[in-house]
């Protein structure tokens, strides 16, 4: 048993190392690192699409993605962007710094203004492994249920800003928001949550906004 | 590295173990065990309380329900079952042969036809952990996207049986019914795909009538 616990306990920590360096470059380069964690289906790849058409004249953008196989999402992000690295983990649950580190590496870094790294859907794993990111997003749509932030309170109680996307299917499913929002504070007092709908573009301006305050807040440290 | 590669393959072979005891144990009963495998939100719980409600006439239902944290799936289903089990793993991020066990003991097996083990919302990890059941049953819902099951290749190979809920909302979400089920095809070519809606009941006899003959043909080994 204490072998295990020690086997564990050496993978964080070599992860850990690795996304101090990742941190140590995307902050000598000034830019801003976005990892954006949700179960499969909230809408992480549609959220980074509208994002990548809205911001790139005004700024540039690079992604990494992660998902157990297929280019799917690094294709539908490339008519937007021209720095899209897909990462494929095999049966791997989550990112892990290692994989940022070797996709850094097909990266050229000069004048990207934000970095994104869409995590492979999950609303679990993913949250125990330091990516070397600014902040970690955390994502839910009202399709879910208004339970999962009680049900996943650790992605709710790491994360430094939230999303609730699809809001503009509230008509059509049972989703208490008060409910939702009451279990959001009771997590996380300090997190801004964005209540939006990717395909609305309804309450999107405020995901953008915060944005551009993260890239302007990080370039001037 | 090697000594990694043991450890896992020992926890993998402790899990299988146990899972063989807890086949043995629902065999001997005459029992169908149903491992149901979905992403947070796919609407698990709704499909359980419903077949509950539906079933429970019938026949003896027992369930046991994975989520990190809180009791409110059991809360839930409780009304219309006497048999539920609330696990909670914690930070864990998939149910094991372990806690199926333990829960087990909790149980009178006696006279029930099917136990439900609704397994902890992933798509991913869960896939790899045997846990004695009959059958593995892999859950979409369309609010999710027709990606998924491309995306999440493991748990389509994996199912003897498909679910794919919230049908009710295909006007109001972009999906192509088409895509899923070619996927889906391409992957398993046997295991049957049962689309329905939860909430508006379309399609539920299908997965009623199948746990009926599932029920049926376990009790006549």
């Amino acid at each position: 048993m204490s072998r295990e616990v020690s086997i564990v306990e050496n993978v964080l920590r070599v992860n850990d190392e690795l996304a101090g360096m990742i941190r140590q470059t995307i902050d000598s380069a000034g830019i801003f690192c976005v990892n954006l964690i949700g179960a499969p289906g909230c809408g992480k790849t549609a959220l980074l699409e509208k994002t990548l058409r809205d911001l790139s004249g005004e700024m540039k953008l690079a992604v990494m993605v992660g998902d157990l196989t297929t280019a799917r999402d690094a294709n539908r992000m490339s008519p937007w962007c021209d720095q899209v690295v897909q990462i494929n983990t095999g049966k791997g649950c989550h990112l892990e710094a290692n994989h940022v580190h070797q996709a850094l590496a097909r990266m050229d870094l000069a004048k990207v203004k934000i970095l994104f790294i869409e995590n492979v859907g999950n609303l679990i794993c993913p949250v125990g492994f330091d990516l070397g990111q600014d902040v970690k997003v955390g994502m839910f749509s009202v399709t879910e249920g208004d339970d999962k932030p009680a049900k996943h309170p650790y992605i709710v109680a790491e994360s430094g800003a939230m999303i609730l996307n699809k809001i503009d299917l509230l008509p059509y499913v049972p989703f208490k928001i008060d409910v939702f929002r009451e279990d959001v504070r009771r997590l996380n007092q300090r997190a801004p949550l964005m209540e939006l709908s990717v395909t609305s573009g309804v309450g999107f301006d405020a995901w953008l906004n915060w944005l551009r305050e993260g890239s302007r807040n990080k370039a001037a440290r």
